[in-house]
């Protein structure tokens, strides 16, 4: 996830088109900085800024579709560990991606929030992490009654919890440890949806543990009462 | 959120060019319709069409405006009942706008795979919903450690079960009854993130004991699932 950029190396086309687009958006404004104002400040044709970017939006985000794609490989290479262990360390790739360029990814979220059509982006950008999630953990789920359903709602529960976490970090200037925000956020996930949602039958033959509600100053032989007969009855 | 309209009575400008707009893009395609070909077949000058809507993505969807302004008053007007319940009532809202029309709305999920521009709208949509799902809930909840955390990862639960709810209907073709899909998706929500997920001890009547057996680790949806039961099967 760390660029290695010696001094004497050249970078990448792509690097240095995105990095003009970003200077002249701050300077300029999203919406009044064009394609060709980019491609003059790179000092490359028309063309190759499109080689690189289907859009201006797509130059201000220039990360996720490589994001994307290591996601989707870190899932196909997951073993059988508990699948929302999985989607949530999935998730954290994101976090890694802004907390390699901390200054960057605050000013990138400060234009963001002024411009309407990078917010809409990044929306669609969420979405496609979100399904990328979801799908993941329906395959995980096949078979099982409204695998779907779950899928979809714990996947949602991820991205929310996440972007809870990453915001914070970026709301402080990226001061901080991002990674500590994130896990702290995605840890009411996974107490909530963690493996032992998923087959609680087969945990309950481990350990089994008694946990008794009851009021203060309840007799004795109802106590009694309904421990046997919570013990015989179910 | 019914609408009357008797056979004598003109419908208001506002249909006429939703109307009007839908027509077209069903018959030519989204991208091909101007806005000039809109108003052409509406039978007003351009200016009308903006006067309504401040895009051609707004005349596709153009109930969701109101009913975001219902959604609020909705939850302004809320009592003290459970807050997820509360949520869950005030999704329910966005489901009943698709179901008065099932037949636009089917045609219109169609449309709108088809169309990235106007998925891209749904998901900016999507996501006020979700905020103003979310701000109630922090509302509710406030001062608690993690108020706004909690409730940005319930009120993405909620949206997806319900968007998983509405869009098994609207893949059906709009058959059958889109408030059984929805209610059952957002039973798995309730279940976990409900009142007595918050204090099960408060609901337990004065002479009441309760005995739980619950698996070491357990996830807490799970726990509520079995106090619930107890208290509704006893």
């Amino acid at each position: 996830m760390t660029e290695d950029r010696g001094p004497a190396k050249k970078p990448p086309m792509r690097d240095v088109l995105a990095e003009a687009a970003f200077g002249l958006f701050m300077e300029r404004g999203f919406e009044r900085t064009t394609v060709d104002d980019i491609v003059a400040r790179a000092g490359v044709g028309r063309r190759s800024f499109f080689r690189y970017f289907p859009s201006k939006e797509d130059a201000v985000f220039p990360d996720h579709e490589r994001c994307l794609a290591d996601m989707t490989a870190f899932l196909e290479a997951a073993g059988d560990d508990d699948p929302v262990e999985t989607v949530c360390d999935a998730a954290r790739l994101v976090l890694r991606m802004y907390a390699v360029n901390p200054e960057f990814s605050v000013q990138r979220y400060r234009l963001t929030r002024e411009v309407p059509g990078l917010r809409t982006y990044e929306l669609s950008v969420v979405r496609r992490y979100e399904r990328t999630l979801a799908g993941y953990l329906e395959r995980r789920a096949a078979g099982a009654p409204d695998a779907a359903l779950r899928a979809e709602v714990i996947a949602a529960s991820v991205v929310a919890a996440h972007n809870n976490g990453l915001r914070s970090w970026l709301r402080s200037g990226g001061e901080g440890d991002a990674g500590a925000e994130v896990d702290r956020a995605l840890e009411l996930v996974r107490t909530v949806w963690g493996r032992a949602a998923e087959r609680p039958a087969a945990a309950a033959s481990e350990d089994e543990v008694i946990v008794m509600v009851a009021p203060k100053g309840a007799p004795m032989w109802r106590v009694v009462q309904r421990i046997e007969s919570a013990f015989g009855g179910e």
